[in-house]
């Protein structure tokens, strides 16, 4: 497994494996690897000849109050998880080397950056948008891999791929869960034994309103409004927002599709955490 | 010499050519071929075994009260010099080819963007920087070829590619000129003969200014001055800067540097022009 810091060296490596007529997989992190990037890693692993994993905090998408600095980091973990994984190239850049002085150039992905974490989070999808077009310029990959709990973000990069022309296919990989049913994220960690419990609220939120509209329920919005309900309801859980959307476009409904997604984002405690679920009808009668 | 309409034609032309392991070059154009476009493919010919020419009028790049629609459009004499001149692929796309239904990506590189043509041209270099940037992703050269003539342009795409880790070199070829000094430009077509006269009051300017400089004026605030006022004083011709700048930054001068360039750009008539000129000074002293 190569691990490579500097751009010239990643390069290098992209360029041997291309030569050598091999199928880049990527699969970008921000490190604190768990087993939703590892279910990642191992699609990449079934589809690609050669994976490459890369694991960068990036500042561009934290707002000034957010938890940049104190955002997990487990280095050593990260690298002997990719190396069991059968990870090919581990790209581990610095801050300055991505983000030079002077840099200047940033991608915006109209309306879709704007809405639900886009409106809780200004300019975070600016720099999600922009360290993935870098990261993808980078790795040339022909597959890139990316959770479906991010489920507003990987909608924005296969936006963003799509209008800019980018050469790589974006797979979404399912969420990964705990058997109680909490979804996994680098920030549990942050959740005291009791806000863990707590928490449980936001599956459960999510599990009401796929049954709810599986029962047929139609007015969607007394569904969100359930959502939120049911959050508010728990001590120490504040929501951002419980919505049911179109999941092309994110556009919140007030009648059921054949395709919906229920998303929620709330502060448990300090950590705010986001989850989502697809709901499928079987007719849309 | 493969002319293509679809991106699936242009993928497949890139991919093939790819595959024979040919060096890739592309020159972005808006059409209306005159010699200064000749000399960059004439430029990527020299330097790649496969060269590929873009023919597309870009809308994002001008303003609601610009003249997108009578732009000059000479398609079969561009063709015809294209193959004269041996391209291998023409890309040739529509309007809604590259920009479909609900299109919501756009390119920012901050300052270079706003300042001089960006701040008479509000939205412009956003339009160049995502154009630009979509035609390297669907082209994927190794090197890629512009104008000396757009100053600004050239710095603000070789901006973009370094900060978003673009993997191809930016080459800038230099300004072709009329035997009086008029800088060619598919906008030229639209001077009268007697505009076409007045027009030499911009080139004039840019002489004036460097071998102000060479002989050791160093005001630079009062060469630009003068450039500004010789360009005034011709009828019909209305300045929207005169500027002498840093040649990386564009930031405009109060003092000499080793390395200059001075730039104009004026409407002489209703025809806006835009020129620059190279100034290096012997010594810094």
């Amino acid at each position: 497994m190569i691990v490579a810091e500097q751009v010239s060296d990643v390069r290098r490596a992209v360029r041997d494996a291309r030569h050598e007529g091999l199928s880049l997989g990527c699969v970008p992190t921000m490190g604190a690897l768990h087993a939703g990037h590892m279910s990642l890693i191992d699609a990449a692993r079934r589809e690609c000849r050669h994976v490459a994993v890369t694991i960068f905090v990036n500042p561009t998408q934290f707002g000034p109050n957010e938890d940049f600095a104190k955002y997990p980091r487990t280095l050593e973990t990260d690298l002997a998880l990719c190396r069991e994984a059968g990870v090919d190239l581990v790209f581990l850049p610095a801050v300055e080397t991505l983000y030079p002085r002077l840099f200047a150039t940033f991608v915006e992905v109209e309306r879709l950056s704007q809405i639900l974490e886009g409106a809780c989070r200004p300019g975070h999808f600016r720099g999600v948008a922009t360290i993935v077009l870098k990261l993808l310029n980078l790795l040339q990959p022909d597959l890139a891999y990316f959770g479906r709990k991010d489920f507003q973000q990987q909608l924005l990069v296969r936006k963003m791929c799509r209008d800019l022309d980018v050469p790589v296919e974006i797979r979404t990989c399912p969420t990964i869960r705990e058997p109680d049913g909490l979804a996994l994220s680098s920030r549990n960690r942050f959740l005291s034994p009791v806000d863990r419990q707590k928490a449980l609220a936001l599956s459960q939120a999510l599990r009401m309103a796929e049954r709810s509209l599986k029962e047929g329920q139609r007015d969607v919005v007394a569904v969100a409004a359930a959502m939120r309900r049911h959050l508010e309801s728990t001590p120490e859980v504040t929501v951002d927002y419980a919505t049911v959307a179109n999941p092309e476009t994110l556009e919140e409904l007030t009648a059921p599709l054949a395709e919906m997604v229920a998303l929620v984002a709330a502060r448990v405690g300090s950590t705010r955490l986001i989850v989502n679920i697809p709901i499928q009808l079987e007719s849309n009668s």
